[in-house]
């Protein structure tokens, strides 16, 4: 478990092994992560992944790819003709790539997708024996109140009823667990777009929710049974109670990586302003580019530790 | 809505039109179904999809593609050099494929991102103006007291507490939703696992889950607080209320597709016996046959349909 004010603590600590909140999984003679098709018993965990300090995810497999080749050639690790194999290429569950420090993983889309994953990968960055690692999600989302593009660093994630917790049922029974972030970590990435001066970067709670459509108050969803003025009141809501994006991974990302005392930090780019619509319909290249901003802020920070370190 | 009896109707009233619950999208000019790349401003869904009878979905896209390969040969569709272009190629969300009246699309993991899948292929139909359409999931899941490989079609779908209901948050406030499936169709499904004597086929309760870990009492998880006796106590009770196996999609599929009309099954191999371990350790090629099962009873359910038809 984090140790009081681990939240504030810096990178580079690397006594800092990456602990599992489970003991049973020490006694294991095998261990198989099933959806990353990977086992303890025909992959050299701490070989392959021993040196490993920062690992990115994200939601799509073909963004998480194109992050890897941007942060090869940020770090100077990048050559002609290299290629960024598919470490998960027995399945097509999730991909992950690996440059140098850097680990880029896909997680899919929702709360199950990047709890499945995070649950294997935190057991890998153990088996392997990593220390001092810094997980940072780098995401889309809907804005709420902020102009298209802008890229919203999380303070708190929150759920659909705007609560700081994230809820599951465990045997049958309710568990809520705390879902705080990093706020070092906050503040060096404020700091980090501000070096870049690119892009507008705001901070804000993020709400996570288990639905795009209905669960976002969105009206063009197969199914709706609201009108625009109790959407635009519950948006309002949501943005009076501090939150300036929506998406589906943050809450469980937290509280997983919190238990497991994992700094982290959730970073994701707005496609749109929830106040003025629910379609995503900019230009295909205006979106890829936003798409590119998280990115890029992250592979700055990580530049900029490395450096230090 | 489904008209009271719906549930017992039979395949082919072609009179049948996929209806939407929402009165909102009559009214928009275009429709951005951003997850599958496709807009009815650009794309011709009544052209592309109007034929369209039976809608196959499971989580792996490469296993859905597989699908669409298997359902060209069985219906005779297929010819040397024949190719199935994912319809999606616009995006890496998910994978869709069509032959005949045959569409097959993945769903990723998780209730959020097959509902997420959901809302915009229940809208494609409805563009499309398909009628009499048939929806069956066809996955994979965790068995309880059922010799792995074994079949289960589901009568109902159940909650994490092993309540038949599936709740969401709507505007910040709890909807429920009845997870009833199409008692006509598990029976045909029956019949056709009969027809073809091939594997163990068993009707029973199937208990969707948020996580794949702590959500279904595995002890092998990042995370776990509880011991093998707690898992065992869970997993007995869980069989008692009629829970054959367990899965992370069916309870949202079964209350989207009831809520608009749509007859629906959900056919899942599942891979390992719960009460005997939580990893999924068979060889690859054993998991490999087992996925073919469900795809084999439901080509077979298909074909009985359009030979009757």
């Amino acid at each position: 478990m984090a140790s009081p004010g681990a939240e504030t603590k810096k990178p580079g600590n690397h006594n800092d092994f990456v602990q599992l909140c489970n003991p049973h999984v020490a006694a294991m003679k095998e261990d198989v992560l099933y959806h990353f098709s990977l086992s303890t018993s025909t992959h050299d965990f701490p070989t392959m992944f021993g040196d490993v300090k920062f690992v990115c995810v994200g939601g799509s497999p073909s963004r998480m790819k194109a992050f890897i080749k941007y942060m090869a050639v940020e770090l100077g690790l990048d050559h002609p003709g290299a290629e960024y194999p598919d470490i998960c290429e027995g399945t097509d569950r999730y991909a992950m790539f690996k440059v140098g420090p850097v680990l880029s993983v896909s997680h899919g889309m929702g709360i199950p997708s990047i709890a499945i994953m995070l649950h294997e990968l935190i057991k890998l960055l153990y088996h392997a024996r990593c220390s001092g690692v810094t997980v940072i999600r780098i995401g889309t989302s809907g804005g709420i109140g902020v102009e298209p593009g802008s890229v919203v660093i999380t303070r708190q994630a929150v759920d659909g009823c705007f609560k700081q917790e994230f809820e599951q049922i465990v045997l049958g029974k309710r568990v809520v667990r705390n879902t705080h972030l990093d706020d070092w970590l906050v503040q060096e990435l404020v700091r980090c777009s501000a070096d870049l001066g690119e892009f507008p970067t705001v901070v804000g709670n993020t709400m996570c929710t288990l639905d795009f459509y209905e669960g976002q108050g969105r009206l063009d969803g197969a199914l709706c049974s609201y009108a625009e003025k109790d959407k635009q009141e519950y948006l309002r809501a949501a943005y009076e109670a501090g939150i300036r994006n929506i998406e589906m991974e943050s809450s469980v990302f937290a509280a997983m990586c919190n238990a497991c005392g994992l700094r982290a930090a959730v970073v994701c780019v707005t496609l749109l302003n929830r106040l003025e619509g629910d379609q995503i319909s900019s230009p295909h290249e205006v979106l890829v580019e936003y798409q590119k901003r998280p990115q890029r802020l992250v592979g700055h920070f990580i530049k900029k530790c490395l450096a230090a370190a």
